[in-house]
């Protein structure tokens, strides 16, 4: 007996085959004679519907008393369905109930909060909408990696324990292997040299400077891992621990790089509308019914480009009342880019070339010295997707900057080496992937788009 | 003018063209009328090698200066080699030095020490033999998630921060965002419900747990992700941060699990050696000239197949002195695997049907009550590759065990959930990928497959 997944089964075209489906109960309706039931293996959004007719051996026993969330093994005929809803069905021969779900099951044939899920993120992905968004996630993640293959590039795996901290200033979380319970109560100073690495240790920020020394090696690389953020925000917008795609081109500058992070972005869309299409359709119909159009707009028309002077005038210009001044030298506020992206331009923006003082170190100066060579790609709905730069390969500068900011020099001794050995033009970028997630699949709160967010308070499962 | 990587004109037939290319001098030879540059750009192992006249403008300048791991970028013309020892070279029109080398540049051309090149893990993949190993590695990586695309697994990001512990012994990290060093001069005991989370948080140890969930969803799912084990082994076989892939099936049982897993591994193999040629024989040249050999053996034939009673049997009866004694009950030592595999059978071995109580608590129990539904897979050379196991989705066969293991069974109710709403059979498996990068490219210390190995007393980088 042939065991097939319900995805094939949507494309069969054979009819009359018997074949053993295996999945779960997503609904079933009983009568005494037969019950229709609605099977879902995960394979792909749509269920097969199984008819069952009274004349089964362990119908009143088991299928009549079948409820949502049952594990079930089906065997029987695979034919075409007489009845609308759907075009094919499975008469059942055999069913066999492998794990009944118990009376307080909680996903019941109605629609249930975003909010009510992420209690139970172990069983949401059984619901419709987080069942696409994961295999939307997969899908995603599987276009990164393609992306970067096609186009020659190495995916290099930059390490979580790190003893640097690449922003500069970010909060980062402790990694320790000491008995910290126990040292809290001897009232002593903390020494790190006892502590598994023989130094602090913290979660990485980023990549990026690791991802560099490749570059200055292999040429093209990218990153896709876990970044780590101990920031008390309790926002849609944060999460404690996401994945981060930084790829990083040596002789590759700022204009490059955009070109790189435009195309990746339209890639990752188009991969998304060409492969995921049963999944995009539910959160059309459920989330978010302009998806379709606005990806599509996305990745079709070129971005607007312009610099952070401009984008300081036309917002200057726009005479609104923001909440955040708009000043030039200081950030943009998420206010200002949804402004510009959703306002002005209605369609995604990259803006280059923002003030020296409010960027991170290893970012090239420009000749004006007032800026560097910094790029960030603003999405309306989501604000900064990209944020990116070309790197100070200039060993001078780079140090005279690390110098003024007061960094320990000795620390980055080996990122600096970059610098002295062959040093060349580089740039990269790195793109927040539940960024991405989140406007392929319409969803608002960033918690709905990865499997079991990180929050403040909220490290459960 | 037309920029290519060298990975391109290796196979580029046509003649003539006027190109660029950018990279970095591998070794030159200087003399007054004449100098060969092998130039380098990470794009694949060879170089190409740049022909620079004496009348190049900056010949005496700076071309005759050029030493070592300096960047350039060559115009000129590409033509068939007069000379031995390559097919096509680029003759140089124009030679940009865009960043010398130091002096004190460390990678001459002599072979360097794998321990040496750990101390500038930042430099050492623009070596020839750790810049393989970074390709296959990227290759590998590539595998391993075509492999499951094309059976329709998704990939699923389980958390890295987590508050369970998988094995339930294992020796993890505390990640904290408390102000340790402050905490610790207070002598006062320690709330954890005061950091970031709420409670006691950790680096995971696997994430399978997460992935089960998760699988009882979408029925195929895998991870491939970073773990970490607090284990102070200084060992060649050890890190404290490593990647594992760990594939999770519904409705399968330990049959499926190991049919998939020696599928998996094959198609690994293969891939490499389909499309790692150049790289696999340079590792076969200066690391293990039997490599090839060996791996096409594996790929090929079956693995054996074996209870973990025939095989103490057979380790019993080769009446071997082994430092640690066989005996029914006692874990497989690595000596006594490397002799099943390397001795006894010379192919890898699937172990299984442990004893129970050598076994975590999520393994499926056989019907003798002494063993569990668990297999590791054993390669010549590398001991356990794979470790896998059907995993008990009896609810109360898996209450039961977790109780009389005195595990807290509220800091699972999520987990036993999985058995209490339409549980099915379920298996997977875990494979430790440096591992598998270590059998593809013979190098013996896992700190030479990993980019910046993390290991006691090392965080570097």
């Amino acid at each position: 007996m042939q065991y097939r997944r319900v995805v094939e089964l949507m494309t069969e075209k054979e009819l009359g085959l018997h074949l053993e489906v295996r999945g779960w109960v997503r609904s079933c309706r009983h009568s005494k004679e037969v019950t229709f039931i609605d099977v879902n293996d995960g394979s792909c959004l749509a269920n097969l519907q199984v008819v069952a007719e009274g004349s089964l051996a362990n119908y009143a026993e088991e299928v009549k008393r079948l409820t949502n969330g049952s594990a079930i093994v089906v065997r029987g005929e695979f034919c075409a369905s007489p009845a609308q809803g759907q075009a094919v069905e499975l008469r059942a021969s055999t069913i066999k109930v492998v794990g009944w779900a118990a009376e307080d099951y909680p996903l019941q044939k109605k629609r249930h909060s975003f909010e009510f899920l992420r209690q139970i993120s172990h069983l949401r992905p059984r619901t419709n909408s987080l069942g696409a968004v994961a295999r939307i996630r997969s899908a995603l993640s599987y276009a990164v990696h393609s992306f970067f293959k096609e186009r020659g590039f190495f995916y290099v795996h930059t390490p979580i324990i790190s003893t640097g901290d690449c922003e500069g200033a970010g909060e980062t979380f402790t990694v320790s292997a000491l008995n910290l319970e126990k040292l809290a109560l001897q009232g002593q100073k903390l020494d790190w040299r006892q502590d598994f690495f023989g130094r602090q240790a913290n979660l990485t920020v980023s990549g990026q400077l690791e991802a560099e020394a490749y570059a200055m090696a292999l040429g093209r690389v990218y990153t896709f891992g876990p970044t780590f953020r101990a920031e008390n925000s309790n926002t849609s917008r944060h999460l404690a621990e996401f994945w981060m795609v930084e790829p990083e081109m040596a002789f590759c500058d700022l204009q490059d790089d955009i070109d790189l992070a435009e195309e990746f972005l339209k890639y990752l869309l188009r991969y998304a509308l060409a492969n995921c299409q049963e999944d995009l359709a539910l959160m059309m119909n459920y989330v978010d019914k302009d998806l379709s159009l606005r990806l599509e707009n996305v990745a079709e028309k070129a971005f607007v480009r312009l610099s952070y002077d401009e984008a300081v005038r036309l917002l200057t210009d726009a005479k609104v009342d923001f909440s955040y001044q708009v000043q030039w030298g200081a950030d943009l506020h998420s206010e200002h880019e949804r402004f510009l992206t959703e306002q002005i331009f209605k369609q995604p923006v990259v803006v280059t070339d923002y003030p020296l003082q409010i960027k991170p170190f290893y970012m090239r100066a420009n000749d004006d010295g007032q800026t560097v060579a910094a790029m960030d790609i603003l999405f309306p709905g989501i604000g900064e997707i990209i944020g990116g730069s070309q790197r100070e390969e200039r060993l001078e500068r780079l140090v005279g900057r690390m110098e003024s900011l007061g960094m320990v020099l000795d620390e980055y001794q080996w990122y600096i080496d970059l610098r002295r050995y062959g040093s060349a033009p580089h740039a990269g970028f790195g793109l927040g992937f539940e960024r991405i997630v989140q406007f392929v699949t319409g969803m608002k709160n960033i918690r709905e788009v990865i499997p079991f967010p990180r929050t403040p308070g909220s490290a459960a499962f």
